[in-house]
């Protein structure tokens, strides 16, 4: 299991994510308020759905970053390279 | 304002988008969970992050059909081709 | 088929895409004679295909645009609005 | 410069890179033949340059699977991590 690799979320990048996360989910609460009402315009929705997705986006380049700095860079020092860019590649693939 | 043309969300698909919605909320909230402790890998937060940003994508594709279907294809006859056209183009533009 | 239609691309925006597509070309071609040889960074090549990457993209919003313009919003008058939605989608829908 | 510290896309990897992007050259040439006859499909067009943006997708993820292998998991070791990261975000980076 890769939790067993000790190869956490740095502390600090968590609370941020986590932050951003919460930020993300108040959005996703203010759709769904939207989605109550009978008179929401689709073109509104989607413009909401698209900003949401942005914030998320962005909640994913914290973690990357710090995967990167924290753990992909020291990966042939560990020796776990091969495992580290093979599950890094499954994420980043294009589609 | 866009609301005022009356180009509602078709309720049934407006029911389907909240469900779908509803669990990308959870979804959401199952990855703060897992930010709560400190033994959290980061390509497992990204991993989930990239699921809810598949699932958000679907609810998008389901407004966007309703969209299309409801008010785009109509927009000549309406009469507002100009503004439909110019607003979509805003949310599907490349970037 | 769709070619049967008569639903062609504009004559002018064609010649803006033929245009736009072309100066893709020579930056793919750019690309191919900077991986002639083999002094080549990595980074440098994912930079260039990024950029290409994106000229595409505003390519196929013009397309999409006119599409939009020329086709989709008086589909409901032609009657072909079922299938224009549906083709529509395979395009657009989030992977 | 990128280029002087020795980080070289790896041979065979150029080569299989360039047979790729010679066939995403020979697909963007069958795009603008398409577009030199007046009766050309705005979908049809917008399918080419998907697959076009695909097939570039993928030879982007071949350069960035060898740059991850050969350069980032050894960047700590040579102590170029800042570089390696923040010049990997420029790219990876959602938007």
């Amino acid at each position: 299991m890769a939790c067993c690799r000790g190869l956490n979320l740095d502390t600090e990048v968590r609370e941020d994510v986590r932050r951003r996360l919460l930020s993300v989910k108040g959005h996703v609460e203010g759709v769904l308020r939207m989605l109550e009402t009978d008179q929401v315009y689709c073109v509104d929705v989607l413009k909401q759905l698209k900003a949401v997705g942005g914030a998320l986006g962005k909640v994913g380049d914290q973690v990357l970053q710090s995967h990167l700095k924290n753990h992909v860079v020291t990966a042939h020092e560990r020796g776990d390279e091969d495992l580290i860019v093979s599950e890094l590649m499954e994420i980043l693939k294009y589609r």
